[in-house]
């Protein structure tokens, strides 16, 4: 059976997160169902296998998919056919490829990126409704970057990871964290883009949720250090909300899509 | 009376464009009914004026409206208790300032600024369903651009006004148009910039659909300097749809806000 990788964007708000799950809607199950339409192995109940499972409200605009169909498609209407089938739902394959037998989205990716937007005003957020988390108060983003670095590198990220973690080990190599301010009317933005070879179970919104304390100005740069130190769940500042979330893509040794 | 200006974002999807219709949601009735549950003037049907009436599902970042209240407010506390009242309409006052009895949101504006943005990709766009006009096929800015300089300065704006437009004269002049070209995920974003003194009605959104035509190919960039001197409703190119237009920003001699 030929497999192909797929890259896909969608909206998380109508979502219950990437994994299916009885009785709720789920993007896997849209898109699964999607598949159904066009090839008799998902009709039956086949799978896809996904780089990230997005939580609940958490968007993207590079995750990474394979689906192993019965028969060949030529790449640009494979794309076209599932885009038909998935409308009107707020999820959009942006590329496909065939790929051998040995990859797999989520086993062979060898890096994640993800980016989060905070938006800092009074007045509520309008166009970007949903897709930013909103404080109100003015942060520091100098503050921030000060405390992001203690996050750089290996560590025992315990103190930044749900309680309902399943990864094996807590320890992880955080690769990146760019925190950028940009302009915003009437406000300020801040955007966190952060790279790892993975990320363990609300790790995103649990460093975010962390340092926008910092930048707030309630926790000095070096207590995130203290809370990382301190291998405590307990530690941890609070977890942000999901609809700032978006996985913004996934790398593998070689680019299928390129 | 004292007289506040007010500086206002909203998404004009949920409406039937500014203005006041009986039976149909508008921008301007959702803040008058907000005014009208803190001020008695407005409870018994005081109405304000707008720097621009925009159209059914078009956006704003920085529309101005003023009005005259009963009683003395500091801006601030009037700001928070607008947006108290607002709520959940997709509308956010973000700067209010006490004007003297000569400010007129619409007589005394000196410059419109309008963004529209166009997106060209085959995936159906996801996050920013609502905010940008998709087309299918790649566009070619440079030619847009050769042919918006036709466009510049005072002219006869015919052939790109609405037959409904109301304006006494069709004479008007474009200060600016700004063309440029971003990245899309699996695709290239247009985005507009145009600002005049003030616009004819569907002005932007003739210029913009009639542009994508020559970006598209499909019309040589003289074709709009012909179709601009034809002064002629027939000679335009199709009208785009009103979800990628914004009114950014509003200039006045003397700028409330500052």
């Amino acid at each position: 059976m030929p497999r192909y990788a797929f890259r896909v964007e969608y909206d998380g708000a109508p979502f219950a997160g990437w994994q299916a799950q009885a009785g709720q809607p789920s993007v896997q199950a849209a898109i699964e169902a999607a598949l159904g339409r066009l090839d008799a192995g998902f009709a039956e109940g086949a799978r896809i296998a996904a780089a990230g499972r997005t939580d609940a409200g958490v968007h993207a605009t590079g995750q990474v998919f394979h689906a192993d169909l019965a028969r060949d498609w030529p790449p640009f209407r494979l794309g076209e056919a599932l885009n038909w089938h998935l409308k009107p739902d707020p999820v959009a394959i942006t590329a496909v490829a065939e790929v051998g037998d040995d990859f797999h989205a989520r086993f062979s990716a060898l890096e994640r990126r993800y980016a989060f937007r905070l938006v800092a005003r009074r007045a509520p957020v309008v166009a970007d409704r949903g897709q930013v988390w909103q404080v109100l108060r003015p942060l520091d983003a100098d503050a921030m970057r000060d405390a992001a670095r203690h996050l750089l590198g290996q560590h025992d990220f315990t103190t930044f990871r749900s309680t309902m973690c399943q990864a094996k080990s807590p320890v992880k190599t955080l690769d990146e964290i760019v925190i950028d301010e940009l302009p915003y009317p009437a406000g300020q933005e801040i955007r966190f883009q952060l790279r790892a070879r993975s990320f363990l179970h609300n790790q995103v919104r649990s460093i975010v949720g962390t340092l926008e304390r910092v930048g707030a100005g309630a926790w000095a740069p070096e207590r995130v250090r203290d809370a990382l130190d301190a291998r405590d769940r307990a530690a941890c500042g609070p977890v942000c909300p999901p609809q700032g979330l978006s996985l913004t893509g996934v790398g593998y040794a070689t680019d299928p899509f390129a």
